[in-house]
């Protein structure tokens, strides 16, 4: 049984997500969604090099894709922000069709976007549609596996995850975006205008809280450089000493007896790459993923493991935390 | 919301779930079953010392408790195969009441007993019931752990998992369990009339393989004694050098291509106890629990954790990995 897979949005990431789902034998690719004039109306093989797929397009809008397929599951790689994803997303659900999707906030968009989350649900269960957010991060590291580790504990009362990613061995525009070669405090207004830091990190934190049931208060965040201490040269970027090399971006929160740690520090030349899930309980549990989880090619594979796994699940917008255990497609 | 529990079996293990389970918010505590005639008719708090459970009573059947009780899941902790769990299981599921057991080899009964899995599912989907096999080891870290950590893989070629375990911080009977003592002899003919070794190891490795969709032929098992190599005293046992210490336990499989290897070592004095899961893949994942997950402890935690997790599940006999990810409860 092939699920049938429509792919939205075509640049670097989603053509990275279609050319993995054409290596799945579940997978039949019917088509693209693009805003890009340049993109509409040419096939799939002549945007993605994949063999096979000349005569599957990319269409303007899901609408127009869906006069001409039916996917069951569309892969969304379009933006970051669940009150953009979220005209992008109606047409498809009321359409009945499922959505695993990049978008960050969307891993637990009842965060920040309480009453879209709402309605987008109620829109998924009247259509019979599946919605989610996911990826390595946020949708794994520094929230799902917590959640699942926590499994085998009595109790729990703090949970700790540190992931450390060397930007060294990323692509050029991750090592800009996270602020190489600015000064600290150009970094630092650029946090406060929301224009820098990990988006996600905050939903990763309220997903485990709601998983776990936890009532925890305000999230407290901080974002900080870090600061190159000698001269950086990457295959991309140039890096002065002192000024900024990374980020180093904070979530914090309890519910005044249990709390929530999550720290992420993503830097050029980053020592002892990892995530690690320390979590304080009976037994308390000692989790490091030595070398840490690829960002980009992981978070690819992510999205398309996940296009069986929400199939099983019944409708509605759904978290990491509904479906089954994640696994390899 | 709360959750009606009854514990099937008043064993170490049986006391030791329903002490964890009266901590939960979420759980009311109904009744007990066991067949030990000096159990039936004392009540939950006269055999386990927890208060307020002086009007719930051990009953010595399923159906004698439900003529008094209404439990939504039976905590079930008395055996390890599937044959000698079945009819225990049998009138719990026709009452329309849910599982979660500790049995080994309910972990994926499919492998052994795949008349009586197909059975029980029947059972369960007729009554609108579950029935879940968990635990650490069946259960968590030697298969849903590895399972899990899959989901960000674009692709598996190999899953390695090692689990040592310090059997000399485990409680007597387990010390002896694992053969301390014995000549290697005794020990390998023991194994031969499967007396000896871990029960559930070839049922993870099965697991693995279901939830990846490995079509994986017969499963090599090796069970050999771990040597003393100097005289061994616990406070439960001595052992003298050249004697057997413990078990090292391994399970592997090939579809032609792929290949799962679960390697168990539990013996007296073990260094760096440990849970590692090798993923060889794109990306390759390296994950180490340093410490390990104490099994007495964590296995209670599971089976506990377990029971509003199936809930969120539909009916049927189910896996690990039909379920939610897990979460302490």
């Amino acid at each position: 049984m092939k699920i049938k897979i429509a792919q939205f949005g075509l640049g670097p990431i989603g053509i990275e997500t279609l050319k993995l789902a054409a290596t799945k034998s579940w997978v039949e690719i019917v088509g693209g969604v693009d805003i890009d004039p340049q993109k509409i109306g040419k096939s799939l093989s002549e945007i993605t090099g994949i063999p096979g797929l000349e005569n599957k397009m990319v269409y303007a809008s899901f609408d127009e894709l869906a006069k001409h397929e039916k996917p069951e599951v569309v892969l969304h790689t379009s933006v970051s922000r669940m009150k953009t994803a979220l005209p992008q997303l109606e047409p498809i659900v009321k359409a009945g069709v499922s959505v695993v999707s990049s978008c960050e906030e969307l891993l637990f968009p009842q965060l920040k976007q309480p009453e879209l989350a709402k309605q987008l649900d109620d829109l998924c269960k009247k259509h019979g549609a599946r919605v989610l957010g996911t990826g390595v991060n946020p949708g794994f590291v520094m929230d799902t596996l917590a959640v699942c580790l926590t499994g085998v504990c009595r109790s729990v009362e703090k949970i700790e995850v540190d992931r450390v990613v060397n930007a060294s061995l990323r692509r050029g525009p991750l090592q800009k975006k996270i602020g190489s070669g600015l000064q600290p405090d150009e970094f630092r207004q650029l946090f406060r205008e929301e224009k820098m830091g990990h988006v996600g990190l905050v939903e990763s934190l309220a997903l485990i809280a709601h998983a776990l049931n936890w009532k925890i208060g305000k999230i407290n965040e901080t974002c900080e450089p870090m600061i190159a201490k000698k001269f950086i040269q990457t295959e991309y970027i140039e890096v002065k000493e002192s000024l900024c090399c990374g980020i180093h971006h904070r979530a914090e929160a309890t519910d005044g007896t249990k709390s929530i740690v999550l720290d992420l520090k993503m830097y050029l030349e980053a020592e002892d790459p990892r995530d690690a899930v320390r979590i304080t309980g009976d037994p308390s549990i000692n989790a490091v993923l030595h070398g840490g989880v690829h960002g980009d090619r992981a978070t690819v594979a992510a999205l398309v493991n996940s296009a069986p796994n929400i199939l099983r699940a019944p409708a509605g917008l759904l978290l990491m935390t509904d479906i089954p255990v994640p696994r390899v497609g």
